[in-house]
């Protein structure tokens, strides 16, 4: 895409309400707007970066047999008292409003209420299972505060499967293969290295959950992380929330104290055993092979992309800007045209856009009236992986100037050879 | 994908609150579920069909230099009071709730307000026009009724396109530009033959607005529709809107009482003029070439994608259940396979639905331990384009059946020539 045509622009500062580096970058690159505290619209850049941390989630999930739908947010109030869970003493952060009839219906924080419900009539037989259903749908919570930019916020899309199982054998499975492929989505955004699947506490049907949490000062979490490689799984690295931190915990994981550091992290994702939780208040049940009735074995899987983003954002970046892995990347390569004393460069930069464009590169081409230090001030703002520099001195020549947003070395590449040289590296 | 690991089932009965013909076929497919009255859940073949149409609007809205964004769907009164449109007595639609801290909070019916406000951040000058902004957002409209199935809802998926334009003779091009990308639009999910370019009434900006009508009886608009070839639009067919059908608007047109046929019609789209309505409110305005100061033109355009495809079900059904046009359906082809004496029927189609998903075909296979009438009917409910049936009868001449949806007519194809077969379809 051409840059004078991006209708947002990059700004030196970032708004004085907002105290989140990764809002304040994001926000500064054209990647997001406030609309109020707890609430951001995503602006083209954005909503680009946003789409690939989705496809990768989308990926994994359907790798996993995961099958897709869309819930509604409005919530029916008959669905949630079924759990008890429509109470504002309950459940403390409902938005709640009203239809016309008067009626009170409620914004979805989560569906495990909704989904057992709409399962009751797809459900029957050992046949129909085992169902892994998920989305991609737009949460409301009504946050006390919402100080963490994207990371915590009172709308956000997430990510959400929920599995239902003939048994506890089955539903063991399936969650480690969710860890796994959990795991991998946050390899492939390239949170990896930082994250940690971590104990937390698993409420009435389970000993344990797991999140995956990133080492991060920006997080809301402690946790305790193991630095001893030989008690780590092979799944990867993990990590004790402090809630269930205690030498009972540590025993039972085969952990020794002094090999785990206290760190602060954010909660990138979570995967939850519920047990018979919803089938029973649901009555969801199957009749097995021998005509039994047997109870449906559930649990439940989020991530939040949105979160993600903010992740990546406050852990990857340096001090002139962002540094988007390529997987999620907005564009993989930032074309700066330098005018040069006649319009030869402009027209060579166009041409190159042009070629690169048809040989399936995302290239954000930086075409505007603009002085160089300015557009390299909001390359390195923007975050794109690779920027390539044409000028008058690079084409006297016939080169290009190939620069990774974090290395500091460039590298001269002749002009008829940059498409072959992008794809080997 | 194999029919018996989807997790929906068809189903002999619509529910009985159910009245919208488009409802009842979508439920009885398992398309969608309904979660009260005017929410529906788009369960996995419902998705497929609705990003489908999503598909299409966006190429067709990114080919008229849209860029597109996503908003929150919470608003904040601040900017709703610069319209006046914050007030239950101006707009009667409003779902409303409140933070922790009591400030009250909406939910957007539509998104003229916070773009415009948004838009201010980004225009200063000439240069940075025109801009066109579009969206795929949840809008949440608290209706007195919804009693129309997925065309008419009180939460639903919509595409809002913003127009920002120098003056009002680019606005007016652009408009003319998006108006044919509709009529393009429309097309492409097989409503062009029924939809009509509706003349409607314009607000205090513009003579008329154009409204995008389908003809159906399940229509809510009675539209009069021009029934002389003459004197329709190279664009398209042409109606007017019952609201502004008078002598005056005849005569101006250049149509004669006689020619308009009423009829009732579906509104699937709509493009309006709103002049400087919004940036007056918001003091949107950019500096020109001699450096004064100007108002930006606006315009907006809408579609529904789920109302286009409820559209689609209420007027190319058949008694039978849905036909769906090729380039919305869920799979392009059903393959049906009928158990014989030996397991040999069973490996063929595991075969050749395997070199079908190679082929790039998208494939539903109803691989379910069912009897033949039973996956036909399941076949012509759900409604996929194109039926192949594979069975000991067939495979004793090495053939499988091809049979499209909408004829009646069967042909034997052989089994090796069925991938070349269905390309040249």
């Amino acid at each position: 895409m051409r840059q004078s045509k991006l209708f947002t622009k990059t700004r030196k500062e970032a708004p004085k309400d907002e105290t989140a580096q990764n809002a304040k970058l994001l926000i500064r690159g054209g990647f997001i707007h406030k609309e109020m505290a707890g609430a951001y619209s995503y602006l083209p850049l954005g909503l680009r970066v946003l789409e690939k941390i989705v496809g990768i989630i989308r990926e994994e999930m359907n790798a996993i047999g995961g099958q897709e739908i869309s819930m509604t947010a409005l919530q029916d109030k008959k669905i949630w008292d079924k759990t008890n869970r429509w109470s504002d003493e309950v459940v403390d952060n409902w938005f709640k409003t009203k239809l016309k009839s008067g009626s009170d219906v409620g914004l979805g924080f989560t569906h495990e209420e909704p989904l057992t419900a709409l399962m009751k009539e797809y459900v029957q037989s050992y046949k129909d299972l085992p169902a892994y259903v998920y989305q991609f749908q737009t949460k409301f919570r009504n946050e006390e505060r919402a100080k963490s930019g994207i990371m915590r916020t009172r709308e956000f899309l997430m990510k959400d499967l929920y599995s239902f199982s003939l048994n506890e054998k089955s539903h063991t499975e399936f969650y480690e293969k969710a860890k796994k492929a959990y795991v991998k989505i946050f390899e492939r955004v390239g949170l990896g290295e930082k994250t940690f699947i971590t104990f937390a506490s698993g409420g009435s049907f389970s000993k344990y959950s797991h999140e995956f949490q990133t080492l991060s000062d920006a997080g809301e979490d402690t946790i305790y992380v193991n630095e001893n490689p030989s008690t780590s799984l092979k799944a990867g690295k993990i990590a004790i929330n402090k809630e269930v931190f205690n030498d009972e915990v540590l025993k039972e994981l085969g952990l020794i104290k002094k090999d785990l550091v206290e760190k602060k992290a954010i909660e990138i994702g979570n995967i939850f055993s519920l047990g018979t939780r919803f089938s029973d208040a649901f009555d969801l049940t199957y009749l097995d092979e021998k005509g039994q009735k047997n109870k449906v074995i559930m649990g439940s899987y989020g991530i939040g992309p949105g979160r993600v983003m903010g992740t990546i954002v406050e852990t990857l970046s340096d001090d002139k800007g962002i540094v988007w892995p390529e997987s999620v990347a907005p564009f993989t390569v930032h074309l700066i045209s330098i005018a040069g004393k006649d319009g030869k460069t402009i027209s060579e930069a166009d041409k190159l856009y042009e070629k690169l464009s048809k040989a399936g590169v995302e290239v954000l081409y930086d075409d505007r009236d603009a002085r160089a230090g300015e557009k390299f001030a909001d390359a390195d703002l923007i975050g794109i992986p690779v920027r390539i520099v044409i000028s008058d001195k690079t084409l006297e020549k016939g080169k290009v100037e190939w620069k990774r947003r974090n290395e500091e070395k460039t590298e001269l590449v002749e002009l008829e050879k940059i498409v072959s040289f992008l794809s080997k590296k």
